[in-house]
C-alpha cells in the first residue's frame, strides 16, 4: 500500500499511533489545529503548514508576494483556531537554484507583510535546494490564560451535543476565486479571497476568552472540517443551508454552485466555532468580523445539511485530501 | 540573478535584511543555530532543518529508519549548539503519493527513536503531497537559566580574541561514510557516522552551564562553520592540523584525505566551542564525549590551519552550500 491510497488523514492517524504519546507539559498533541505545551508559567502554541508548487499553488498564477502572504496566513489561521497569540515564525524555503532572487525577495516581503499584520516576527528558518519550490512556516506563539494561569484554548474535541455552530466571514469565496484565477481573472474579491486569506485572529482570541470550547479553521471545506470536530468531540451536526454566509460575489459568479463551494470548496481560512448559543450570539454582536450561526450539534453522529423545512440535502462532503489521487 | 548564484548564505543575509528585526522578547534572531525568545518566565529555543531527497540524502542508499533518525538529529544538533534542552517537535513530511506506507512508517519510527533518545516528543506537524520527498522538523525546547532566571546560551557571536577552540568527537567520519556508502559499503563506523549522527547534546548543555560563551554545530565543515563564528564574533582563528581529532577508521580508509575531510567534509554534527582555555580544559575532563582543544581565536580575521611548526597549510575552505551549483 502507498500513501496515496492511505490518504492524508489515514496516514496522520497511523503516524500519531507510532509517535504520539503523552509527555510532561504537553497539553494538546497531534490532531488539533496546533500543539500546545507548558513552558515555565506560559503555554506555547505551535503549528506548521507547507505550500508546495503545483499542489497548493499555481506557479505563474499566484503572484510571489501574495504567495508569501498566504504561506504565513494559513499558519496564523491554525493559531486563531486555538484562540492563541502568534509571536514568532521559522521559515523554510525549498528552492530550485534557478529561482530568481527578485521572486524570493517578493515572496519574503509578502510573508513579512502578513507577519506584521498579525504581530509575528520571523526569527529564523532554513534555505535548501530542491527541484520544486516549497514554503514551510512553523508558527509559534502563546495561549491566553485565565486569572489562575490556566490556558484558554479552543479545541477540536471541545463540542458537546446541543450547542450552536457558527462560522466567520463568508464561505466558498476562495474556491470560487481559484476557479476564476484558472480561467484568467486576475482581480476582484473572490480572487483576493484565494490569494490573500485573512484569518480572523482576534475573533478566535475573543472566543477563547469568553469560554467558547471548540473551534477548527475551515481549510479543507466546511463539511470536512466540521466532520473532524464531530468525530473528535463525539457529536453529530446539523447545518442549515439557508443560513450559510455566502457573499454576493459568490452568488453572482456561481449561482448554481455557490452552496457546494461554500460547503466543500476549501481554503476559506475562516473559523468554525461550537459552543453555548448565548455565547456565540454575544460574540456575533461583539466581534470585528461577521459571525453567523449556521446550525447545531446533536447527540448523533456525522454531518447533515438541511433545507428550510429541515429536509436533508445531498452535497459533496469530501473536501481536500493532501495525499489522495484525484 | 537567481538564488543559485547568490548561494545559501548570501540569500539568508538578504532575507534577514528584509524581515529580521528586533521584537519584544526576541533574544536571538536569524543567524544563529536556533532562535531564542522569552515565553513568560521561560526562554523558548527554536530551530528547523529540512532534508530533501537527492540533495541531503540518497534515496535507496539511506535506509528509511536511519533517515528519520537523521532528520531529527540534525535539529537536535542545532539545539545542542545553543546549550538548550529540546522538548517538542513538529514534523512535516512532503511525500510523493507512490511512497510506500511501510517506508513512511519506518521513517517515522526512526524519527521517534531519535526523539526518545534526546527526550523529545513529536507534538504535531503536516503531511503534504509533493513530487520529491522532503522531511522538515521544527524542534522547540527551552534554554537553561541561571539562578536569576537569565538564559544560559552558547552563541555564534560569543567568541573573543585569545580564547581556545575545542571540537567534540571526531571529524570527517560522516563525509568519509558518505563516500563509502556511494561506493557500496553498507556498514561500519564511518557509514554509521553518516547515517546516524549523534549530536553531543549533554556537552552543549554542560558548556552553557559553565559559562562557555560560544558554539556552533559543525554541519557544513569545520572551516566553514568556524568561519561563521569568526565573522559574527569579529575574531580570527588558528587551527592546529595536528591536533584535530581524526578517527583511526578515517585515517585507515582515507590516509591521504583524512585531514581534508575533517576540515571541510561536513555533516559531522559535532560541536565547535570557543571560550576561556581553563573552562574548555575542565570541560574536556568532565564531558561524557571526547572534547579536543584544536586552536585559538585571534585579534585578526579569517581561519588559518597550521602545521606543527605553525606554518599555514592550504586546504579547501569551502564547505557545503545548499543552493550553489556545483
Amino acid at each position: 500500500m502507498d500513501v496515496g491510497a492511505t490518504g492524508e488523514f489515514g496516514l496522520i492517524e497511523r503516524l500519531a499511533a507510532l509517535a504520539g504519546r503523552p509527555a510532561p507539559g504537553l497539553v494538546v498533541g497531534i490532531g488539533d489545529d496546533a500543539a500546545v505545551w507548558r513552558a515555565g508559567d506560559a503555554f506555547v502554541v505551535a503549528t506548521t503548514d507547507t505550500m508546495v508548487a503545483g499542489v497548493h499553488f499555481l506557479p505563474g498564477l499566484h503572484p510571489w508576494r501574495d504567495l508569501g502572504w498566504k504561506a504565513m496566513a494559513v499558519n496564523v489561521s491554525d493559531v486563531a483556531a486555538m484562540g492563541g497569540v502568534p509571536e514568532f515564525a521559522l521559515v523554510t524555503l525549498a528552492l530550485p537554484p534557478d529561482t530568481p532572487l527578485a521572486a524570493v525577495e517578493e515572496l519574503y516581503l509578502g510573508l513579512d507583510e502578513c507577519a506584521r499584520a498579525y504581530g509575528v516576527t520571523v526569527a529564523g528558518g532554513d534555505v535548501v535546494r530542491a527541484r520544486e519550490l516549497a514554503i514551510t512556516v512553523a508558527l509559534l506563539g502563546r495561549a491566553q490564560t485565565d486569572d489562575e494561569g490556566r490556558p484558554l484554548l479552543l479545541r477540536r474535541d471541545g463540542a458537546r451535543p446541543g450547542q450552536a455552530l457558527a462560522v466567520s466571514g463568508t464561505l466558498g469565496d476562495a474556491a470560487a476565486g481559484l476557479e476564476l484565477l484558472r480561467a484568467g481573472t486576475r482581480e476582484g474579491p473572490l480572487v483576493a479571497a484565494h490569494l490573500r486569506p485573512r484569518p480572523p485572529l482576534a475573533l478566535g482570541q475573543q472566543a477563547a476568552r469568553m469560554g467558547v470550547p471548540c473551534a477548527i479553521d475551515i481549510s479543507d471545506g466546511l463539511l470536512q472540517d466540521l466532520g473532524h470536530v464531530c468525530r473528535l468531540s463525539g457529536v453529530g451536526a446539523v447545518v442549515r443551508a439557508g443560513d450559510l454566509p455566502l457573499s454576493h460575489e459568490l452568488r453572482r459568479a456561481f449561482p448554481d454552485r455557490a452552496l457546494a463551494l461554500a460547503c466543500s470548496g476549501g481554503e476559506d481560512y475562516q473559523l468554525l466555532l461550537a459552543g453555548p448559543r448565548e455565547a456565540l450570539e454575544r460574540l456575533s454582536v461583539d466581534a470585528d468580523v461577521p459571525l453567523t450561526l449556521v446550525g447545531e450539534t446533536t447527540a448523533g453522529e456525522g454531518v447533515q445539511v438541511v433545507d428550510e423545512e429541515g429536509r436533508p440535502l445531498q452535497l459533496p462532503t469530501s473536501g481536500w485530501d493532501h495525499l489522495r489521487r484525484t
